[in-house]
């Protein structure tokens, strides 16, 4: 366990590095790097031997609940990986490597035709996997299963079901309302770092056990529980952009500082799945960072760094600026109201590609019927359509639903650290974030991955998952319900 | 050879990045994640089925000539590997780490005392180890022969005495000389990174390549061919430290970046030593970074970017205050002149340490009485005297001497790019920087490990390893002859 978590902790270095620092000549060898730390990282989880002591270790009583949860969590990882044959790993990774260059040439010339034949490819090699997996009652299921074990399409069809109605007429409400924005400014780089650093710090990042730089994409990426680093995107014209990935990705690192010391090089050190992962991103971006409590907290440092651009703005314009709703293409630049729509929609193709129910040719039709349904806009090309994510291409099927499952744990989090902390906008309002990190150590950090996030979560809010708590939040943030 | 040459490439990119950018919190289980890089490298290179691969190669006529160097390699790195029994590794990395923590205190106390205990057990641990190897005609030589391969200390015994004997009117000579340095100025440290990046580029060091940063200790590391990154230090009261840590680093990097691209992920895809690569350092340091040409050439650069600083200073009193030449105590921070004589005085020293001619008790006396002899001053505290440098401490018996080497190989290959060029000053006054590189790339970077060092140094400068080269630089340089 322990040098299976020291390449991860490698790999997770090389790949920081990949995105911020590395001179292009050396992407080639850092791919080839990676990929030999990864098969290493495979023959050490298959060896026979360490099936064998697992299998012993399974039934030993004198293992105290730490072990027996990282033994369980170590069996259960080495089985996804012997269920898979060598061969079709090798396809996998072939095909997949392939469809990224064609989806990127393809998304580029708005030509899905080149692009659907690798996907094609990659989607029965996915079915394939999910048959040699073999979790769950569907094939979609072993791979949603990767991202969220425990998770099943069958429970999460009603929920994405019942946030779609709710949501189509919040958004078409929030919409309508008027729209305020910053005037234009110049937002000093430099100055955007320093309230990157100090905003993290406020909230409660160690940078003893932290980085924080730039990069185009916003990413969280980290070593070690001492050594958690993320990245944020800086735009000259405003701070909220910015400010809004710090608040994400410090979400993130929090989590990831807060991993259970003891469970040092066990699969415990980690989060019970990536809906628990974003949980903590989504609750800091959304429930904390978007709160007016929030932009008043702020206003004076804002002010103190950006005397200039922040003349005749005030904390409220600064809240309205980040609240604006509006349906558009692209999810990653979504709002909070429209965002969940992108991924019902997405949820809904690839769990219908995944059973049979819709081929790769029908896809980008079905994908601008579903957003026109949705979202009230059509794309106008497939690249602004069903090629603009990475994911389909790169394979990951069953990963954009831990999206909105952060989302909807993110609200439940927050109504249960409001209840304990009485009032999280009145902690935020008297800067209180050791007390909201603290509510987050305790009932979500340092358990580390010991409970499936289904269990971690319901003993956390004492709520089963569903929307009420995010439709709740947004009728109040938006509509002032 | 692929997995060993990405296991590498890993670790020298965790290597780097504990340097430069890695918090605090996370030194710890940088530790553990190297060990287990370091681990899984030992474990492929002792694979039996590796042995017998190499076995059956290393007969193999059909190899060319290339693949035979690399087998040749291959099988030196493992059978010192396997000689070595795994109990003796174990204690040797527990006995130099331990011996490292009490050479840190002892220094900072300067108690030789708490020190010669932990460094004893090293001495005997390191004895034993080279025993095991059974390398050469005695211990030594087989840690010599790690760095430094085909090496030997009777070699070594008289090139050492012969500088020794030549280095001493010399440097009696050039301290006598009147000294200038720099008036007292500010020099921005933004303004010498760029000047580092200006001259590197100038040199040849390509940025896309590569990365510099800055760190306390200036060091170069590399992931690969590829990806090539070196440090600078920066004080602000003068530009000639950072710059002279610049072209040393850069001779480094400019030999890794000329790495033999066809034998990339296999031994060859290196140096063949230590004192190879060091001859590339002091080459860019000492026989370009000191010549007046050199400095005649930046100053335009110089007076661009700090035209305050520059005021009333000329390319020729930087160029003199750069060449002050002074016995003192510390090795690092010796002048080019007075250096050399640092390292035939730890040459000796350890030499008689492994011998068994000189104990751990005797050795802070006789490396003061050393000192008196070679350099006329005597150093006040051991601290100064034998505790100053980690290398006996960390168990780096052998190491020492390659320094000096590097500065032969250095002026010798000066010497023949010379005859080559025309003149290296010509060159380097009309900025010919491609042509001094290209001459190294030809001779020496683009060999790779294929030669041991000594061949590759006969065959590129026509000479055997000798002190002439280095004096008549010296003399020229310091006393104009």
């Amino acid at each position: 366990m322990g040098t299976l978590a020291d390449l991860g902790g490698a790999a997770g270095l090389l790949g920081w590095d990949r995105e911020t620092l590395m001179p292009p000549a050396g992407a080639e060898a850092r791919a080839v790097q990676m990929g030999t730390l990864a098969a290493l990282h495979h023959r050490e989880l298959v060896r026979e031997d360490a099936g064998e002591a697992l299998a012993a270790l399974a039934g030993d009583a004198a293992l105290d609940a730490d072990m027996a949860a990282a033994v369980r969590l170590a069996t259960r990882a080495r089985d996804r990986a012997v269920r898979v044959p060598e061969e079709l790993v090798r396809e996998l990774s072939v095909a997949s490597s392939r469809s990224v260059s064609a989806w990127a040439e393809a998304r580029a010339a708005d030509d899905f035709a080149a692009f659907a034949g690798p996907l094609g490819r990659v989607l029965v090699l996915k079915r394939r996997e999910a048959e040699a997996i073999g979790v769950g009652d569907e094939p979609y299921d072993a791979l949603l299963d990767e991202f969220e074990p425990g998770a099943r399409a069958a429970d999460l069809e009603p929920v994405f079901a019942g946030l779609r109605v709710r949501l189509a007429p919040l958004v078409a409400e929030a919409a309508a309302r008027p729209v305020r924005t910053l005037p234009e400014r110049d937002w000093d780089l430099e100055g955007q770092m320093t309230l990157a650093r100090e905003v993290s710090e406020m909230v409660g990042f160690d940078m003893r056990a932290g980085v924080i730089t730039r990069s185009v994409h916003p990413f969280t990426g980290s070593p070690h529980r001492g050594d958690v680093r993320f990245t944020t995107r800086l735009e000259s014209h405003t701070p909220i952009s910015g400010l809004s990935a710090v608040m994400h990705e410090v979400g993130h690192a929090l989590y990831e500082q807060g991993f259970p010391a003891e469970a040092d090089r066990t699969p415990v050190h980690d989060a019970p799945s990536l809906g628990a992962h974003e949980s903590q991103s989504r609750f800091y971006e959304n429930q904390v960072g978007r709160s007016p409590a929030f932009w008043e907290r702020i206003e004076p440092t804002l002010r103190r760094i950006f005397p200039e651009a922040m003349s005749g703005v005030d904390a409220a314009l600064l809240h309205d600026a980040a609240q604006v709703v509006q349906p558009s293409l692209i999810r990653v630049e979504a709002d909070e109201v429209t965002y969940n729509l992108h991924i019902a929609l997405r949820f809904g193709l690839e769990l219908a590609m995944m059973r049979g129910d819709l081929t790769v040719a029908d896809l980008p039709g079905a994908f601008a019927d579903g957003m026109e349904d949705m979202l009230g806009i059509r794309p106008p090309t497939t690249a602004l359509g069903a090629m603009q994510d990475i994911h389909w291409a790169d394979g990951l099927f069953g990963y954009f639903p831990t999206y909105t499952l952060g989302n909807l744990y993110a609200a439940q989090l927050a109504e249960a650290a409001d209840a304990e902390l009485g009032g999280i906008d009145r902690a935020i309002a008297q800067g209180e974030f050791a007390a909201i990190l603290g509510f987050m150590r305790e009932r979500v950090h340092s358990h580390g991955a010991r409970m499936p996030t289904a269990d971690l979560m319901r003993a956390a809010t004492g709520r089963e998952l569903g929307p009420d708590a995010l439709i709740a939040h947004l009728e109040r943030s938006y509509l002032g319900r």
